[in-house]
């Protein structure tokens, strides 16, 4: 299969009229178009802009509000509860780091949750904008029901994902720890299952909650580290759910459905450096200790900081554009044309990149 | 070996005088006896009086400081900064305990970091202190040098615990996520080379980053799911120790060591729940939460939430009493007569429990 590279801003600028033809405003559809090519710059490709076509199905079948406020229904000096009123994750989510970083400002600590959401795209995405360059971001999501503790044969909550991120200097403008609290994500086993593998022994689950090396089987995902990762789950659901008022995990419905809000909940902190020292000591410190995580001797490879793959990934495809597979230009074309928006430019330029 | 059973109260008065008599106020060795009881009350026996031994070393030795007095160093309306000055981890917990609930009251979330410290026992006895009826707990701490990021040969930081806790009603009084970031703990693999078994792959290393069976060869530990649990133990490092300002993990001191204190840093926070929503909702929804996570259909045993075992026993044995093995027991007593401490009690009731 080919592949294509295209620039950064001309696929944000794309992906952006193709929201804003279906009915997003203008400085809407830009933040949902930064939040998916920010995935791209960053290789983490499935929540990148191959989320524009379930996006929008969303957004023309109902299942995301175009007409959401987004409106805080409760709010102190340094916390905030948002409705998100079935609308999209992104927009929350935007709304909900600008409230955040200007409580911390004055209040040191800062946490808005969001209830009634939908999908809110790469968790890094968010904790690097309420981390800026002087506080620690934190986000997190529940998410569908893919999971349950060990030894469930039923889910019970999602593979709520979660990330902190700050910058430790000039150096290392970008340290995002990111994951979701499954043991390994669906993808992977899909990716496996299309090469002819078997998907190896304790990542997923059968009906019976028997382990499953068969992708057909697959019915539930396990936690990382068995109780451990479940109860980090435990904490993601505590902080996004049931601090904002939200549907429990096991009620909230398929991010798939088109016709139907998922319903999810979101948190979103700020934690201002300069509330416990100087920020500029922090920062030195902070370069100093990834310095030193880079000098560790290892086994195989280089020691790496949380992140730093992906920061890498952001510096090359900034220079050289994203890299999107045929299949899914030929997805992004087909929609654009849709909406009368000539998406052929996304084809000028093969590459031999992956 | 025989086990012997005591009540909690007493076992509490006699590690308490033990504390006072190696130097402590009587209020600083109340606080001491309290964490190593309440740790022995959930059965996390390897935080419990059996550390009374080796804490009263240190407080000997000078590497647990008696004339500490826990300064407040830096401190706004909701942080504070202590510089624990080598003394206890147990004391300078009670201190930002004590500041981040009166903070939480009124400035809703807060947070406390301690540096130069110590072993700070079990993180959910802070956590859930931190909670109360009617916040969210958090506590960590980094801890000597016990792992490194995947592939890695030589440590760079410790297996860095954190605890969530909270109330979800009147049912479920103490929900209290507690691990540490390591895969399993070392006491697991002791135990198993006891008992003549090989330390399962994938848990700890040799001095050649290479996996090892042998407890002979075990020089590091690998984190909980890989890469996930080394994230996890550089976010405790970046809370505890890069937002204190204390010693950075790669440079404190092996907690053994009796007369140079570990210099390990902690971090504290309360999240008010009132700031969110109605305190009396949000319980009732958690505890309706927990209710439909008992009833999930399992492959076996019963689901249960963070939390859940620890307080089971903590029920058990407030009522019946704390076990303790009759070599825990002898060192009790013996510590106890070098400061003419009448321990012979310790040995009135011998017990079937385990």
């Amino acid at each position: 299969m080919k592949n294509y590279v295209v620039k950064a801003k001309e696929l944000r600028e794309y992906v952006e009229k193709i929201f804003q033809a279906v009915g997003l405003k203008k400085e809407e559809a830009e933040s949902v178009a930064e939040l998916l090519v920010h995935a791209d710059l960053r290789n983490v490709r499935s929540h990148g802009v191959l989320r524009t076509v379930p996006y929008v199905e969303k957004i023309k079948d109902g299942g995301a509000s175009k007409v959401s406020t987004y409106p805080v229904v409760h709010e102190t000096a340094n916390t905030a509860v948002i409705d998100a009123q079935g609308g999209l994750g992104a927009l929350a989510g935007e709304k909900a780091v600008k409230i955040a970083r200007e409580k911390a400002k004055n209040n040191l600590i800062s946490m808005v949750v969001v209830r009634n959401s939908n999908h809110f795209g790469m968790g890094g995405h968010w904790a690097l904008k309420l981390a800026g360059d002087d506080m620690i971001g934190f986000a997190c999501s529940n998410t569908d029901l893919t999971m349950g503790p060990p030894n469930c044969k039923e889910p019970f909550m999602g593979n709520n994902p979660f990330s902190f991120a700050f910058k430790a200097g000039e150096k290392y403008p970008e340290v995002c720890v990111d994951m979701a609290t499954s043991g390994v994500a669906f993808g992977k086993c899909k990716d496996l299952a299309k090469r002819g593998k078997e998907i190896p022994s304790g990542w997923m689950l059968d009906k019976d909650g028997n382990d499953t090396s068969k992708l057909e089987d697959c019915f539930m995902m396990t936690p990382m580290a068995g109780h451990k990762g479940f109860g980090i789950a435990f904490v993601v659901e505590l902080f996004a759910t049931l601090l904002s008022g939200g549907v429990l995990s096991p009620d909230i419905n398929n991010q798939d459905l088109t016709d139907t809000p998922e319903l999810s909940s979101q948190c979103f902190a700020c934690f201002n450096i300069s509330a416990f020292r100087d920020l500029k000591e922090f920062q030195e410190t902070a370069e100093n200790y990834i310095d030193r995580l880079h000098e560790l001797p290892m086994k195989e490879g280089a020691a790496k900081y949380p992140g730093e793959i992906e920061y890498t990934n952001k510096k090359i495809n900034e220079k050289e554009g994203v890299v999107l597979p045929e299949t899914l230009v030929d997805d992004l074309i087909g929609l654009g044309k849709e909406f009368n928006i000539n998406g052929e430019f996304l084809k000028e330029t093969v590459t031999d990149r992956q």
